[in-house]
């Protein structure tokens, strides 16, 4: 189901952008583990509007409430909801959207898929608020996985055409300039972990490839994602690609990691390495053609409002979370079969 | 489960290299669809080793037998499932196999995975042999869409550092000078699918993108996946990037297609388009560094045998493969929406 | 998991009985749909304890916010979700609990699953006060089955050894007999869904009796189910328990209903007949022999509080909504099928 | 999936009964198991039919071939699949099937449901011989957990209007009487597993019964589940109903068992206790009013060839291979929980 991911670690998400609150269930995080709540917000704070000027202005609270699976500050093991409330829309801004379809956004594909029945306020569920709610749940991924001495950490490694090693200065000011052309720009982010284990995952339809790639693509504005080398191995030769191994102290290790930790969908026990494109915001100031939904006829439109200028950064701990989440699974899988 | 994906269109596959047979059950395709068999040969011989200088000369016939679930030449709705008995394999060229593990591929991670159970014998079911499987069952699916409507192509855009519009004279030397070398090369693959309607996906966990590229993944040497510009649309600004949208004799259409025909998870109408991303063949004559393990000490090895120089060739019809069956459970998913 | 059921018609319950709230997600029922809410109230009203002499005195409000998935009034066909807060728990008549075990409660075998980590007030995720949020979207499937022609009605027909049809005044005296001993006692509860068409459900693992069964037994209490003669049936001859069949305005009808509208897991446009036994209430204010958990000696516990002397009554939405859950399940599994 | 079941044991079946063959494939069960193939094989000789005069005196070979899955008598982890090849149907006996509806049987729903499309000989895919791979699944899953501790044993406790502990002289005359007058009887099944650990299952839709009876229903003929004292439980007060408890060497044990050995849908570490009720064959020799569906007119139809009187002795190693394949997925959720 659209709103349902995982066998081992699932989640069900929930809400539209102006309606009561979004939220997230999750079910399968061991009982008796204590999630640290305030690095769980300092972890969604990240995702948050607002704290930056690479970011809309928009100010979202993102406080969460917990309604269940929480005792004394412990996983009880049954189902853990959270919901955040929505606060302060300014759904003047959107005013306009029913009628004109925002070019880049669902507006169109939602209201074909939903029968016209969708809710057009902000993006209703497709909204990247949605992602709150995956990112409170990947927060505690996170931390079990950390305490299980798997690390987990995102940077950016490309905003437009600049690439480089996390969010330079000139990137920055690449932001800034598109922003100042009432314009977006891309992005792109790179996410390892390390500490994993020889063993997670497994051939075909649960590759730790495909486990996660599921949901990495469930984020919005994600549209490419490769592991290791990527799409950069196909340039090269098996002499080169092929992970050499040696012995380490009685351990097989690997002398290069072109494969991003991952042969035959299974980790190598090598940090997994994976990146995401990220596509430029598609609401910009701009004058784009498009069509009125209500009268059938072309139009023209410029999306006003508050809007990111580049939705990488705040996809940072987004992408953590997606990757905390399906090795969590993959995690819990692998329990079924070494026991 | 590993051997089993979709939950409208169900796949489950089995089988080793060397073991009796491969096979593939499919559940969910359309009761009274006739399938061309010929055709379904003809699809499955694309991907048969053995029938050029580009690919490995070790042939294997791939004759299925189809057990169940098919009547009168119809599907009848109920469960049905082919196998393709394995024959012909020269055990002897793996004779060393279980020994020492073969860099680039699953010797490794199978054994910690299969707790040392797994059958050794030429890749056992991490076989790319598995996906004669999978090619059978797109097959179908492939016939079953073009029936309404949608044609599914892929083609070769790039082998090695070479990028192009299919299979250049310029590209197949590279193979052979790869395969003379005793090595072997990656490549890149683009497929396309034109005659969607609007509305297939959904947003978050069953958008298109998460659905089909969970099921590219499986497909083994498959290390990224992007759809519509890909990585590439991250370098650019949301004013090139988002497709604008005119009306056409009263049909909503779009005047560019970055966005590979999906949008917030659904399709848009627009031709879907998605390229992945093949590795070089991790089995090469060249000495490798790897390690014994029945004896936990460092070794050299080259991998004899008769092995592909490149795998993307063949790979073509297990691509459109995959593509057809994510595309066979979107429209499945889709009909309980519009009814 | 746990915590979520169904395929086409997704269900992910949550909450503790004495948490902030209980819940659930419903994902798959149409957009478009429009709920009367007074309707869905009413049928909440019917579950909710403190209404009749015969339940606990207990009083729960049952109020629900929904939070998502409702837009002007109509579902948007996005994940719905409703919580309903826990108000006015008397903690103190379970302050005991932790530590002395309730026999035929699931405070052993909680304790068991979840590591000791259960929240131990009131039942936690145990509590039947979970049949709520159940209720809640059961009351959706089951305006929504309405809307389609099929009308679904649960009644009582046995209350401890007494049967008959309906909660007779004798079945009324002998649940308050039971009360006044400080006891309880069981049920026995029909339910029968009308205006079904053939052709829902399936051969095997979707079979309707297999659907419903699993939905049916989610239901604390239930330690039976059969459909159509059930049990019975085991005692007769063939030649009495086929349903035979003729025409009747060209129409396929059947002269008998033994098989209780289900032939081959599949309906045949008979009304489906299924019976649910339920246990008598594990709270009871006699003596009973128990473990003290804490300290691991014998003990004796008498159950202090209010409960509920049968459950039976209260059950009877909750049955009916188990029923038209299973069925909007097979329904939309159905659409799959005949487009 | 009609044809799969489970989430941690996978099953998926398939065949049809005058198909080249039926199968299964079972993905799941711990690589390096070894099963005892003669015991799976004297496993499935109870379910065969031909063995005894309370049967059809039809034979059926029942013999299997495993295609993948086994590496030198060893469970490798991946999917296993066996076939059992239909040979020496007589179709003759059929022929008149696709026009006249067998009442008791699947021909009508079947029809409607795969949209005129099924595969009618002997019954199809509806055909009791599609539990010859259940059976086989479930001779592994019973060896499994036999050497974890687990045994589980089903016998009959009643045919038609008699009950009692085992299969007696009287039902086997009871049976002989049925099939004297070309008519059929029902039965009842008790099965029991013990050495089953306390903790296994859920609450709601993971709960022991739920996933157990779903498996249950799966078998053909079988019309009720019960668990524990089952119906009868309704009709008793909660002072005789709950399990008290006491400390018996500092572990915890109940003083009787009328809840099967499962509170909260999680076992306490009691015997396991559940009953099926098989209703009559509907294949008898009677004149019987059904339908004609070519012609659309009533008619009278005697079933001529080989039935079996009474199914409830075959179906004691259905029951129990359903009983095993339900407590191996519930184990292995289990591990998920307790690492």
């Amino acid at each position: 189901m659209p709103g349902s991911w995982g066998n081992y670690v699932k989640i069900t998400i929930f809400g539209e952008s102006h309606g009561p609150a979004v939220g997230v269930t999750v079910d399968g995080l061991p009982a008796g583990f204590a999630p640290d709540m305030d690095a769980v917000r300092a972890h969604m704070a990240r995702r948050a509007p607002g704290n930056s000027p690479l970011s809309t202005p928009r100010k979202e609270a993102d406080e969460f409430e917990v309604l269940s699976g929480l005792y004394q500050g412990k996983l009880t093991g049954t189902p853990l909801t959270a919901i955040i409330r929505n606060l302060g829309q300014r759904s003047a801004d959107y005013s306009g959207m029913p009628d004109l379809l925002r070019p880049g956004h669902a507006d169109y594909t939602g209201h074909v898929r939903y029968l016209g029945h969708e809710d057009p306020r902000g993006g209703g569920h497709f909204s990247g608020r949605i992602t709150a709610a995956l990112t409170f749940a990947g927060a505690l991924a996170l931390q079990w996985l950390s305490s299980q001495g798997v690390e987990i950490a995102a940077k950016i490694i490309g905003i437009g055409p600049l690439s480089g090693d996390g969010l330079t200065e000139e990137m920055q000011d690449a932001i800034l300039a598109a922003k100042a052309d009432g314009d977006s720009v891309g992005g792109r982010i790179e996410c390892r972990a390390a500490g994993l284990p020889a063993g997670l995952g497994a051939p075909f339809f649960d590759s730790v490839e495909s486990v996660m790639a599921h949901m990495l693509f469930s984020i919005p504005a994600v549209k490419g994602v490769e592991f290791g080398d990527g799409f950069a191995i196909s340039a090269l030769r098996g002499s080169v690609s092929n992970d050499q191994m040696v012995t380490e102290n009685g351990i097989i290790r690997h002398l290069t990691n072109h494969a991003g930790g991952i042969l035959g969908g299974i980790t190598n026990g090598e940090p997994l390495i994976v990146r995401v494109a990220i596509k430029p915001p598609a609401s910009i100031a701009r004058s784009q053609h498009t069509v009125s939904l209500k009268r059938g006829v072309d139009a023209v439109l410029a999306v006003e409002g508050r809007h990111d200028p580049c939705i990488a950064p705040r996809a940072l701990p987004v992408v953590e979370s997606a990757v905390a989440l399906a090795l969590s699974e993959l995690w819990k899988e692998r329990l079924t079969w070494t026991n």
